[in-house]
Order: structure tokens, then C-alpha cells, then sequence
């Protein structure tokens, strides 16, 4: 690993945890052992930081969805490994990430906002048509509809004046809009599959 | 019938028809043949007319879904008669009523936005406990969020950034939102029923 990899690294789980606006480029010198100086020769402020940080966990997430891809036996299966991936991202990531994101550094926010929700759309596209060629989801949907409104829904769910978090588990929502999508869509032989999956994941789910 | 709310049926009607801003308060005096004076006697502008027939519209749509609700043999049922009832309102309301609304009379949109969505989400809150009741919607969902769910995905619908009406139809994903959701939280025996009706209703319905 680089030492810009290696800071990269340290810093995208101090901002993780903390948030970005409690972390200062000192915090990150300290954690790392890396000179202010020279991590100003490699960054050219925390915004080129924060950008690398973001760039890390999108490769990292990526790379963690493919996997799971891979490895799915069928498109249930990787429906309840994305649950998992999901719930443990949302217990992870301090709120404040986003809220500092958005806040204090816009035009990233807005871009990485951008990127990320048509990646998701093409990606959620794709899960669907898997799940329709295994004659697990209903073949007389409309995929862009059926998509863009779980896309919409994953959202949502962020959106604080709609679920402030002091009254809803984001974590719950999420379980709540991804079981009821695919049962929705799902047909008899993919309903039987969650059923099963559900049964067998019962103690991990939080909600149904 | 009184005169005022002979005034407010018909203007109501052309609003429908035509949105707001087309109908000048000229058209209304000529199509009920009533004098712009005494128009102006009953209502103080276009404002207080418009205030007027919009809580006519109110009542009569609630109205309807009070009947169809004593009607309903069962929640499934009334979630059909729901889709019939929406897909006719979407067919005849033009579109332009509810960006005018918006447009030209953003303090009339903004109380009718927030009294309906609040109306809305109680009423669906109320008709899942229904069919959690009838045994046809699962007992384990959380009522709250999944209403939450139900009622933004209805607004989402006519958001022109994400539903743009030159790709989509309103009334298809309408249908799409509305069965994919029940399906989602229906029990097994909620779902034979809805597959029941789907297949009853096949010719009436636009998607699935």
C-alpha cells in the first residue's frame, strides 16, 4: 500500500465514524502518523482528501457487491446478502457523514449523489431482469417503473423529514422497503424462495 | 341546488377539464350563464372560488371511497375498487390543474397538499389494519413505515424530475405502485385473492 493508499485508508474510517466536519486534517496527521506537511503535498486540501475517501468506499462497495453477484445462487440469495450489506452500512456509517457531506462540502456531495444514484438505478435494472430470466420475479412488470420506485424508496429513507431518525431505525425501513419490493414483484416459486430465506434468517432480520 | 353551488360544480368541472389558468372568470359567468357581478356577490376573487370548488372535490372523492369502503366485501376488494377509482381520477384530471394549482396559487396548493397528504396517510394506515384484520395483509409489518412507503410513492408518481409524462403514464405506474405494494404485505391467502381479482379484472386493468 502507497502512503496515499494508507491514508486514504485511516481517514475514510475516521469520517466514517465521526463524521467529516470532526475531523480535522491534525486528527488525520495524528491517527496516521503522516506530517501535515506531507499530506498536504499529496492532498491539496480536505475536500481532494474527502474525494479520494469517497472514490476508496465506492471502489470498496463495488467490489463487495460484485462479489456477492458472483457468488448468489439465485437472485434471492443476493437480495438477502444486499440486506445484509445494507444494514451493516447504515450501522456503520455515523449519520453525520452524510449530513457534513451535503452540508459543508455541496458540489461533492452532489456529484457523488449523482454518480451514485444512477449506478444504483442501472444496478437495481439489472437485479430485476436476473430475477425475471430465473423466473423469479414476474415477467409483466415495467422495469423502469418497478425500479425507480425502489431506487425512489432507498431515498427516501434518508430523508429526515419523512423518517426523522429519533422515531425510525433506518435500518428497519430498509429491511421494510426491500422484503415488500421483491415480494411484490415476485412470483410463486420467488415468493416461496423468500419465504424460505426469511425463515432461515429470521434471527438476523430485525423486522418481519 | 343553491346558485353558489351550482357555480361550483360547473367551475369545478371546467377546471378538470381544462386547468385553472385557461378558465377566466368570463368563461365561468358564460357556462353557467350567471352574471360576473353576481359571481363576484358570492366569491371575493378567482381565489375564494377556486378554495370553493376544490372542497367540493374533496368531499365528492371522499364520498366515493366512504361508499366503497361500506361496500367492500374484503380489503382486497377495496384496494381494487381504490385502482379504479385513482385511474379514473388520473384519466380525467388534466395535469395542468395541479401545476397551476402550484404555479398560480402556491398558498391554496400548499394547505390542499398538506391537509391530502395527511388525510391520505391516515386512510391507508387504517386500511392496512383492515386487512391485517381480515387476516389478508401480514400481522408483522410496521404499519407506519409501510403507509409511509404507500403514501410517498403516490406523490413521487407526479414528480415531473422522476416521472416525466412524455415517458410515462401516470395511470401505469399508479397501478404498478399500488398492486406491487399490496402483493409486497399480503399473507398467502391475501395474495390468492389478489391473483383472483387480477385475474377477473385482467381487461380493466392498464400493467401486470
Amino acid at each position: 500500500m502507497t502512503m496515499k493508499e494508507r491514508i486514504v485508508v485511516q481517514a475514510s474510517e475516521m469520517f466514517i465514524k465521526s463524521g467529516i466536519k470532526a475531523i480535522t486534517m491534525d486528527d488525520i496527521s495524528r491517527e496516521t502518523g503522516v506530517s501535515k506537511r506531507t499530506i498536504y503535498e499529496i492532498f491539496s486540501d480536505k475536500d481532494d482528501l474527502l474525494r479520494s475517501c469517497i472514490g476508496h468506499m465506492d471502489a470498496k462497495f463495488r467490489k463487495e457487491k460484485e462479489d456477492a453477484q458472483a457468488k448468489a445462487k439465485n437472485i434471492i440469495d443476493l437480495v438477502f446478502t444486499f440486506i445484509k450489506i445494507g444494514v451493516k452500512a447504515i450501522n456503520i456509517v455515523n449519520p453525520l457523514f452524510n449530513s457534513d457531506l451535503k452540508r459543508y462540502h455541496y458540489s461533492i456531495w452532489k456529484e457523488t449523489y449523482q454518480m451514485s444514484s444512477e449506478m444504483h438505478r442501472s444496478h437495481i435494472q439489472k437485479v430485476i431482469t436476473r430475477g425475471i430470466d430465473e423466473g423469479l420475479f414476474r415477467s409483466n412488470i415495467d422495469v423502469g417503473i418497478v425500479g425507480m420506485l425502489l431506487s425512489e424508496q432507498l431515498r427516501i429513507m434518508s430523508d429526515e423529514n419523512i423518517f426523522p431518525s429519533v422515531r425510525f431505525s433506518k435500518a428497519v425501513i430498509f429491511e421494510n422497503i426491500v422484503i415488500n419490493f421483491f415480494r411484490g414483484i415476485a412470483t410463486k416459486k420467488g415468493l416461496e424462495l423468500i419465504e424460505k430465506y426469511m425463515d432461515k434468517e429470521a434471527d438476523e432480520l430485525l423486522t418481519v
